[in-house]
């Protein structure tokens, strides 16, 4: 612990406080200057300057009064503004790159997708795709009047957020690839602050947004898809663990022994080979079956099995009972370990939700050691493929709730 | 978030900051308030108040000088004191009863340890001993002129922290226990403030202390004893959970399906089944072998299957080696979701660590996803069996780490 000197407390306890309001308008919505008061344990005239310091930065406005259910005069209701300010979430993925980009106050202002196949593309040539996004986003934003403060990239395997590099992701077949410096280098002056994250750990921090209007702080995002990832937020923090590598959960060895399928590290019976989408097609479909040509966009296919379980068809539904089955035994090893108040299922599981939940809360609550699956709710995802590059804008979007006098010094 | 309203920020900053400089001196060491200035960014004239005030309360003493590197006067370094201050540990085991004092710098002062056959004894006869054990304590630390400040309970099971009730602790056969109300009344007026933890969460809670001094900060513990218990840290904080039951590591299903051993949970092949101490003497022991005998004190089985195993027997080391491996498959799983810093490997398992840590490193190498195993080591405690007693007291102390004014407002 030998952090820098900084300049002054009193400084550093307004930057603190200015974050304090900000946050607690961010959770728990708007509300009077006296229940922030009251909220922050901060005195009035305190709380009165740093609203006006807030409303200043452009950050918060005020709104319709409100009573508070007290007597006297009313308040003004303060809430989060923040429309000038976007922070902009990049997501590679297999076959598309996906931007948006969100006001502080979660709008959507700007969301765009593009089909790339990025393995057979080569690095160089995604990150050109990649920075041309992000300018467009820029442009974008500012056609409405804001800016983008931050930007952040969601890679598909392990990064290294203090370089900037994506250490190995096997899916696109990047192996150390600087991620960072290329785009700097692409986007020149231009270039808000960048950051990098796995793009698992990000839709972790999108799905908690959501869930932490319901008052869930403790939450593992599980998302189906080639591989099968995992993002852990523990007391509202994303956990990361010592190198940045938690949440590796697709390779638990939950089929051990000759009977299980092999997987693609070399080992037989990892829970992707048995809950990730290649054992969903597996179980449902012949090898000649158009559902396995990979030259087909995966969604299209999905939704051609989607619509053979809405039809009724046997052996798709017998198909997904078996991966109801197998994603509950993982889910409820989960759930021992970390004792989550959620489990949010994303990516194709989003898709079959409807098929899925059922049982895999059942077959959860069943296995758990603790009753009632120890408060833990097994829910489906709501943002779908989405959730990776919302939380890039969210990671984007968080240095302001850090600091929000940060946004003053950028020009 | 609807915090109670403070009195004025002024005090509550002063008690968060006397809070930060007296943990900055627990996890840094001893230090000169001009490098504590550095260290926590608050200007020199603040930090001698605070030191003024952290002197008076009786936590913190002044010692020898220092010269920090640089040139002009030597400061006097500033340490923590504290000898006055108690926190105490009280331990409930299957076959007996812990209690730890630790003074604020972590001396202990008072260490016992009773025999009672705890599920034979029954929970109000097991309760009147641990109030005595309380009762011994604090007139052994009064004798040496300090006090104690609070207590913390360590139970083997599942435990509600809010109402103080042992809710399921199978080995001891208990159920619904209001152990802390009924430490209260057995105490009366003198009864401390009281805490109550699940045994192998407060063991983690101590060998987090130990490991932090070589900069770990995220860390799993994990004890072999009849039953196989984890605790987690995360970037320094112990991890409950939404119910305050995640480190539920024992019945990971990593032996599925016919194979597997039965486990007393009604299932087969879970973790403890495999790497327990039921597990180890099964395999290196016929059952009529003394070993497994459970009239005769568990640390004297172990020392005689320990001499075995010095002796070079081939049946007990081949007993260990299948351990190691199984261990190794399910730290591995653990590594991966959690990304630690370090695994620390209590109860018989440090026993035994001369002969199980080589493979089970090895093990956990070779199957942990990211290289060089994500950073992770995998370490003996050095604790033994006295880890969750040591965690209760310094849970019991961390009331005042948080809050060193605290101190002073108790008779």
């Amino acid at each position: 612990m030998t952090g820098p000197s900084k300049p002054s407390d009193r400084a550093s306890i307004r930057r603190t406080n200015l974050g304090l309001v900000l946050r607690l308008l961010r959770d728990s919505g708007p509300r009077s200057r006296a229940r922030i008061a009251a909220d922050t344990g901060l005195p009035r005239p305190t709380i009165t300057n740093l609203i006006a310091e807030l409303v200043e930065l452009g950050l918060v406005e005020e709104g319709e009064s409100e009573r508070d259910g007290s007597v006297g005069r009313p308040g003004l209701s303060v809430a989060i503004d923040g429309r000038s300010i976007c922070g902009v979430g990049l997501e590679i993925n297999v076959d598309y790159l996906a931007a948006v980009a969100l006001t502080l106050r979660g709008d959507v202002v700007f969301e765009r997708r593009i089909a790339v196949d990025v393995r057979a593309a080569g690095a160089e040539a995604v990150l050109d795709a990649a920075a041309a996004l992000i300018r467009e986003a820029d442009a974008a934003v500012a056609a409405q009047g804001a800016r983008i403060v931050g930007a952040a990239l969601a890679a598909p395997g392990n990064v290294d957020i203090t370089t900037g590099t994506v250490a190995f992701a096997s899916n696109i077949d990047w192996r150390d690839i600087p991620a960072l410096d290329a785009l700097r280098a692409r986007l020149g002056r231009d270039a808000p602050p960048l950051r990098l994250e796995n793009d698992a750990k990000l839709g972790a921090v999108a799905e908690y947004l959501v869930a932490s209007a319901s008052d869930i702080h403790d939450l593992i995002y599980v998302t189906g898809e080639t591989g099968v990832g995992g993002g852990i937020i523990t007391g509202g923090q994303l956990m990361r663990g010592a190198r940045g590598f938690a949440g590796e959960i697709g390779h638990m060895p939950l089929a051990p022994g000759p009977d299980g399928h092999p997987c693609a590290c070399g080992r037989r019976g990892c829970w992707e080979t048995m809950v990730g989408l290649g054992a969903l097609l597996r179980h449902a479909a012949d090898a000649d079956d158009p559902v396995h040509d990979p030259s087909l966009d995966v969604e299209s296919r999905l939704a051609d099995l989607r619509s053979r379980a809405d039809a009724g068809d046997e052996r798709t539904l017998a198909a997904l009972a078996r991966v109801a089955e197998d994603l509950s035994v993982g889910l409820a090893l989960l759930v021992d370990v970390l004792n989550p108040r959620a489990v949010v299922l994303g990516g194709y599981f989003a898709v079959f939700a409807e098929y899925l939940l059922g049982p895999v809360r059942e077959g959860v609550a069943r296995r758990v050691m603790a009753a009632d699956s120890g408060g833990c709710e097994v829910l489906p995802s709501t943002l779908g493929f989405t959730a990776p590059a919302r939380g890039g804008a969210f990671l984007a979007l968080d240095a302001v709730y850090q600091d929000p006098s940060g946004v003053a010094a950028r020009p």
